[in-house]
């Protein structure tokens, strides 16, 4: 394991310690969104990026940080570690342990490490220059994705299909009537599922970089590819398209693509 | 705890000894599906249900049994256990930690005792004669539902809005369009959760006896409310709505209802 992956790890152990004990705290239905009522979510939020921020200034404190909470710090540095403290909130909210900690550290732009982490299920999936891995209830055990060269073979997933626009939600159930079974509502943990050989494409839209980039440098690392959905590098527009075989990237942008104005 | 609350969580665990080994195996893609082909999802749901029948007969021979994979014994028995021993296989499929084990217990038909367990979660939430309750990692908790009077402030679930038909989906889209936010994919681990307070309202179609039965019976024990799509008691047309807090029964039905022909 690379200094910046065990680093990673330290990031996620951080993060945890602020989030975990506010998951299924019991925040009133009625107290949400209501100026100055107590909002466990957004303190995780904001309390896990403040952590991490600490953690990152005061051990390398040449690099860049640009998280979901607080912004930009140094984003043209060589190294930048871009965060998400909860990326799920709903879940977060429901109380389903299907939210996640993202930790992404570009090398020049270019993402190189990924980990996606989630703490109640003391799960955290790591992809760098050393592999991929699940770091998990004490073991270390190397992740990939798995072989699934035709569509219809597939195990899909996309969060919620009301986020999509009317023609990504077309090409979204295009792609999903071809594949083998769709599931909903798993946000960044599809890609670790991905990741892990269980889930082989991930089709989203929206998506923001401090999402992104953790995820392209985990799912690359564990043998998948990651683009937009005109088959290019992930941008600013957030459709992003994730394949655990590369041969699947092909035959879901025949669809994917025409609902790119 | 009654002795039918003890016993339904020793048929949990029996049936934790069956799935949990197989979940997160490595079924290749390509092979669902076809004949003779290793299903672990299948291997588990029969091999749990098997396990479980084995132990209700000799421990309560006289009970009846209705499970989703070996048909009913003795359905007209006094007592009659309800198991489905994998609810949401696509999760399970997809290794996504929701998909559950359902243990009911009826008596003269009326749902008395319910089981939502998640082995790899180490959680089972527990409904009966004595109360709800979370027994998980070494912990017993008591749970009960919250309380949300109005639907703008409710967190709300189902599981996928495709399994709707068009009537019922126009009724879901109103519902969520109304409530504070909806979250997807969570087979019976959202009725876990609203037994929680953590989740407000579910609605769904197409469950099975073995499906809400449990369901019934736990959201009951935790102070929630959980009827047919025309506020009467489930039923085999499976529509359930399932609330945390009864004053959301009719705003839900308000719109509800008018999806039932």
């Amino acid at each position: 394991m690379t200094a910046h992956e065990a680093f990673a790890l330290e990031l996620a152990r951080v993060a945890a310690g602020v989030t975990l004990p506010l998951f299924r705290t019991g925040a009133v239905a009625e107290d949400k969104g209501e100026p100055g009522a107590f909002d466990p979510v957004t303190e995780a939020d904001r309390g896990a990026e403040a952590a991490m921020r600490r953690l990152i200034e005061s051990t390398f404190p040449d690099h860049g940080v640009v998280g979901e909470e607080y912004g930009a710090d140094r984003p043209d540095a060589e190294w930048v570690w871009v965060l998400d403290p909860v990326d799920g909130t709903r879940a977060f909210v429901a109380g389903l342990p299907l939210w996640t900690t993202l930790i992404g550290l570009t090398h020049q732009g270019r993402p190189v490490v990924g980990a996606v982490a989630q703490p109640y299920l003391d799960e955290v999936f790591l992809g760098g220059p050393s592999g991929a891995r699940c770091v998990a209830r004490g073991t270390d055990t190397p992740i990939a994705t798995r072989a699934c060269p035709r569509l219809n073979d597939a195990v899909i997933s996309t969060t919620d299909p009301d986020i999509f626009t009317g023609a990504e939600l077309g090409a979204w159930r295009q792609v999903r009537a071809t594949a083998r079974l769709a599931r909903l509502g798993c946000d960044a943990y599809a890609y670790a599922m991905l990741a892990s050989g269980h889930i082989d494409l991930v089709a989203e839209t929206a998506l923001k970089p401090w999402d992104w980039t953790a995820l392209v440098a985990l799912v690359e690392a564990a043998g998948g590819t990651v683009t937009d959905w005109l088959g290019n590098t992930p941008k600013d527009d957030g459709r992003i398209l994730a394949v655990g075989d590369d041969a699947l990237t092909e035959q879901a942008l025949l669809t994917l693509r025409r609902a790119v104005s």
